[in-house]
């Protein structure tokens, strides 16, 4: 099978013109097959705020009321998506801007109310990579929103981690999948604050000792669930590194 | 050659939900390939207001400093074309929105500055349908954001009427191409105030007296311009009208 690698971003990185540029220039020069999904929190954020809408954070997940599913909608799939696309076009990578309602990509379902309500957060119900794999196979490299649909015409805010991974686990039924979640930082560390305390190599043993302990903590959490999930259902490879080191490939793996 | 519709949809009628959703009704029923360029203008100043940013308009033409590229990518781009693309899923239309940097669909020259600057407004200068026509013949319906793209990272605004002309003109080297412009009224009217004064056959030398007379004015000049632009390039036909009739085909056509 063809190696496919696919790269999400989140975080500052995109969101910063500098380290957006310097994300732009690694991620062209991978080759063969690939795809970015990005993030856009931040960015998102501020937006709202300029408009007088307040960002409400539970566990790190965003409540997407009605005015804040028009504030992603416009920051994930237009303003971040489409920097990145004309950033990919002067770089001479094909790139296409897609939300997972474009191509019927992904389905979700919107989240039932619990103890929180979400709002309009989608849980994937299924991916649908038909179309995408023709743009594979046309050279075009996919840039991906962390946005889906229900089917009935609503849009719905979906984890970009969760989008990259279900992304990935269904195309490895098609290509040889290395999964990259890049961040600030230069892998899993075991002290927050010391980049050369990497863990290089992460087992699921490994992360619930270390979860348990409270080393791995907050927003790593979903990121590593998603990844081991991914690893588990046939992706070839999970790596949490830094855009510096999508080239060497240097960072946590997931084993 | 196969038939290709392309329906051109501004004003109004992308922007409220009851007329959105008349529109995507009536498009959804349309046979054959087809594709959909929409504008967004208002919505582009409702949030460019609410952002604090002032909409300074020359002859019907937006002003786009570097504040306003960033709401109308997000509009045009974010917004409206997703919405649109959500709209026509759950119509069993498989859409895929894109802007002209997308694909490298349309690549653009920002506009010399001369009497007036425009900021960041692109005449087209390249049209690039290899991979659109790929999802055309997969069943795809590309909806299009009036953005593009300078080749060298950055996007442009672009007029939505220029965009369809431009797309029609470049397909219909590969299609039979029919080009309709939609929006609130029948058609081009002799009397503005009365729907019942359509004019059905519009030539250039009627056009010319119209113009001069000023029966027709405003921003239905630069409309029919590009629309008798593109009809003595090729499209097959050219036909000014509203939603309700794109079945019909009833409204002015130019000849």
């Amino acid at each position: 099978m063809d190696r496919l690698t696919i790269i999400k971003v989140g975080g500052k990185v995109v969101e910063e013109p500098e380290s957006l540029k310097a994300l732009l220039d690694q991620f062209s020069k991978v080759s063969g097959n690939k795809i970015l999904v990005h993030g856009g929190g931040r960015t998102a954020t501020i937006i709202a705020g300029k408009l007088g809408i307040e960002t409400k954070m539970v566990d790190g997940r965003r409540i997407t009321d009605a005015e804040m599913l028009e504030v992603v909608t416009m920051v994930y799939g237009g303003l971040v998506n489409k920097r990145i696309v004309a950033g990919l076009q002067a770089r001479n990578c094909n790139a296409i801007g897609l939300t997972g309602a474009d191509l019927d990509l992904i389905r979700a379902k919107k989240r039932p109310v619990k103890d929180i309500d979400y709002g309009f957060v989608g849980d994937v119900d299924d991916v649908n990579t038909r179309e995408l794999r023709l743009l594979l196979n046309e050279n075009v490299i996919p840039v991906i929103a962390p946005l889906t649909h229900d089917g009935k015409g609503n849009l719905l805010n979906t984890n970009a981690d969760t989008i990259a991974s279900e992304l990935a686990t269904e195309l490895s039924n098609h290509f040889s999948v290395y999964l990259f979640y890049c961040f600030e930082k230069r892998g899993v560390l075991l002290n927050p604050n010391d980049e050369s305390t990497v863990i290089h190599d992460l087992d699921l043993t490994l992360f619930n000792k270390y979860k348990k302990e409270g080393i791995i903590s907050a927003g790593m959490i979903p990121k590593l669930d998603n990844g081991f999930r991914a690893k588990q259902k046939g992706v070839k490879e999970v790596l949490i590194t830094n855009p510096e080191n999508i080239a060497t490939g240097r960072g946590t793996r997931l084993v």
